[in-house]
């Protein structure tokens, strides 16, 4: 029984229900009473939590600081900035009470009507209007610039159709919100922190990326430019994993927040803000796990390697337990996450498919005759191959393996999204393409007008104009007018 | 100008306003432009961070894993437990709508009438109610227990009067939420994790505490005990700074949680919470500080160590500059946090001025004279006295100077409570000497009706049941009944 509990539905048979059964069977997150909204598991926010850290590290290396604003705003703050309103208008939770009675009526709590406020308070679906209010107060001079300001928060974008970590009404995210005193500077932090995404994506999440530029559709509600990196899932389908924004001086006119220059002479600041979510970790599920469950890097998995005893009875357990002890003291001292599992409720056999389930990069397995040979069998979970070897230097071992696990893994998505990418010339042959999924690079007029008629048609986005893509001119397939260079085109999460 | 901008109000003229001045100038925190809610500044956060991860190390060492649950409750959650409805419903902040719409009459957006939501949410005041209903899914028999989750978030109480860190309408604290098989493990699970209270407080904060039990009027709304950790601050006033909370079968039975024992038995589960948040930041602020500024304990001073170059000239800046760079690598290599701030547009005497604001526990100030003589100048916030030493060993000097810092704060705190606790045994004599502020050990008789006249009579509060007081029964003051210890009395924050 305890093998079907941990069954998941082939990707081959619906790739959907499969990622619906792994976040639910590995106990990453589950739905929650209250509509839209998760709750993320202990195993799942373990994971978040060393992408929390590693990020937080990266974001203090390039010499930002954490702050908290608000979780509310004031509704006026929402439509001082005209193209921002827009944007977020239409999926906000709003308050308009603070406080509920005795029912008069009968039993529970209704919503005292006394109670009202006088402006209602949106719950905050991003903060760049909260944020530039308070910098308003912060910023008189050059001297006070830059800003470099994060945020760890939730946040909640009313989502209709919701799915676990990819879409719910409430997320937790960071935000960064940066203000500047040029132009160039600003840019150059908006380029500088998609970097650190893209880094952070490919050397701990091994999930290559694309960079690139977002089109005028597809920019965030407020900005002048929309960096974006975007991922390639197992059922060809894309993923934007990070967003950061160039807004230009929006936010600093929304708001009057002005700076004299070292002559004196006032300007309006200039700014960027940038995030990256919960949704990670659906992209994370998504790059490398297979139907045995997730396979996790090693370098965001909470543990990187468990150890299981196979005996016949207690003597030997005291045996394999005095060795397992010895095998976590050498790896811990190597900075290697370990758990060793001697639970004696369950089999070894119900233990390997638990550890399959929640993607343990390398299990060590330790029988009778290991301790007889001085051996252990070590497995790694994303090839699922094993082999028997010598427990000296198995410290050694069990490293070189982690970090080759962790290279593997991105190469293999990483020849996915090669396999899966490719160049075409016609708009007919785009329309047939698109069905099988992945990355299409074709050239497009540069017009709202054809990329609305193409998702339109063809459910496909772009996802971005690619930064270091090829730069060779062409015409747009659809409309044949010029195309400064192929953008990259896919049906999208 | 620039000293004055760091003045602050002493406390002898008004605690309250230098305590607003303090968390003001020294970039804790301020008022936002949401009635209630607050701006955590970057130095503040970084407090804030430093006590996140001390306290997050030790709920781990205790077995505990965190999570994440929903922001919004079902207003009908909330009713489900009698108690804990009627403790939180009148300070909630409410959630009708889902929608903005452009204003149909001018300018700027509305709330969509068509978006109401057919249940009200409310957003979090704590979260026993969504947690217990999200348990009733996790706990089918004993093997599933213990739970033991903490939540780092934010919440909300719709407070009337706030004040910054103290009382505000969303503040961030986390949250433990345990469920147990049995009565027994519950409630030492409360005391173990008010033991981690104290400890953090006592031995991070450098702040003293009294531990003990909450009489029935000030238990936590739905909990059967509350144990509590209960500070003096400098002005004589108790802040209660950690709760935990024996919850009984309260909240299983509200949610109708059950688990089946070894025998197949069903039972109602057993459950605990346990919270601190930003209060503490209050706490700390009020506990050490005086009229230059912060004094923060080193364990939790996100700088330990501030160095400030004094030079004449280019050159003289150079050779520091390199003699600096030496210590702070020494330094570093210690574990000790360490600013060099050799920022040329700031005189040494701003910087002095500055870093005392910011309660940096030692200073090191290097002139051209230490350069000769290879010594350097090294002063202690809490006691403000400064002496030249010599340079070798530097970091042993620091860090041996940083403990005996880390004690003297704990210990100055430990005697001015020990001043200003006094033993009363007359009503006529509370009344008078409660005027002075501090503890006020007393016998009560142990009513409700006894324990309000108190408080409508002198504004004092029964603080808590202490744990390890003086059990020596005696008889109530105000009624003469008989009382079975004294229990611990002040006016609180």
């Amino acid at each position: 029984m305890a093998k079907e509990l941990k069954e998941l539905t082939p990707r081959s048979e619906s790739y959907s229900q499969w990622y619906q059964d792994l976040v639910i069977k590995a106990d990453l997150a589950e739905n929650s009473a209250v509509r839209g909204c998760m709750v993320i598991k202990p195993y799942g926010y373990a994971i978040w939590e060393k992408m929390q850290r590693q990020l937080d590290d990266m974001f203090k290396e390039t010499g930002h600081v954490n702050a908290y604003f608000p979780l509310f705003i004031p509704k006026s703050f929402l439509s001082r900035e005209a193209e921002h309103v827009e944007g977020f208008a239409k999926e906000c939770a709003v308050v308009t009470h603070y406080r509920l009675k005795a029912n008069p009526d009968g039993d529970g709590v209704v919503v005292d009507p006394q109670a009202k406020l006088e402006e209602e308070l949106i719950v905050r679906p991003t903060s760049e209007t909260i944020i530039w209010n308070t910098y308003k107060n912060w910023i008189q001079s050059h001297r006070d610039l830059p800003i470099l300001c994060n945020q760890w928060a939730n946040v909640v974008r009313w989502e209709m159709r919701t799915r676990l970590f990819l879409r719910t009404a409430e997320f937790l995210w960071q935000e960064g919100h940066t203000a500047h005193a040029t132009k160039e500077e600003a840019e150059e932090e908006a380029r500088r922190m998609l970097e650190v995404y893209a880094t952070f994506a490919e050397e701990y999440m091994a999930m290559p990326v694309v960079k690139g530029v977002k089109s005028a559709n597809e920019r965030f509600a407020g900005a002048v430019d929309t960096y974006t990196i975007e991922a390639l899932m197992q059922d060809g389908k894309a993923l934007q994993s990070g967003t950061s924004h160039f807004l230009g001086q929006n936010f600093a006119k929304a708001f009057n927040v002005t700076f004299a220059d070292k002559d004196g002479n006032r300007d309006f600041v200039w700014a960027t803000s940038w995030g990256v979510s919960t949704r990670l970790m659906g992209a994370l599920i998504m790059s490398h796990s297979d139907d045995n469950g997730l396979v996790l890097p090693p370098k965001l998995a909470p543990y990187q390697v468990v150890i299981i005893p196979i005996y016949r009875n207690e003597e030997q357990l005291a045996q394999i337990d005095e060795k397992a002890t010895q095998i976590t003291q050498a790896l811990r001292a190597k900075g290697i996450s370990v758990k060793y599992d001697n639970s004696d409720n369950k089999k070894p056999g119900w233990k390997f498919a638990e550890y399959e389930l929640k993607g343990i990069p390398v299990r060590l397995a330790m029988g009778a005759r290991d301790l007889e040979n001085n051996t252990i069998e070590i497995a790694r979970r994303d090839t699922l191959t094993k082999e028997t070897v010598g427990l000296d230097g198995i410290e050694e071992t069990v490293a070189t393996l982690l970090d080759d696990i962790q290279k593997n893994i991105f190469q293999k998505a990483l020849n996915y999204r090669k396999e899966h990418t490719i160049t075409v010339d016609s708009y007919e042959e785009f329309k047939e393409k698109i069905e099988d999924g992945g990355f299409i690079l074709a050239h497009w007029d540069g017009t709202s007008e054809t990329e609305e008629r193409i998702k339109a048609e063809t459910k496909a986005t772009i996802r971005c104009i690619p930064l270091n893509g090829d730069m060779t001119p062409g015409k747009c397939m659809v409309t044949g007018k010029p195309s400064p260079q192929r953008v990259l085109f896919a049906r999208a999460y």
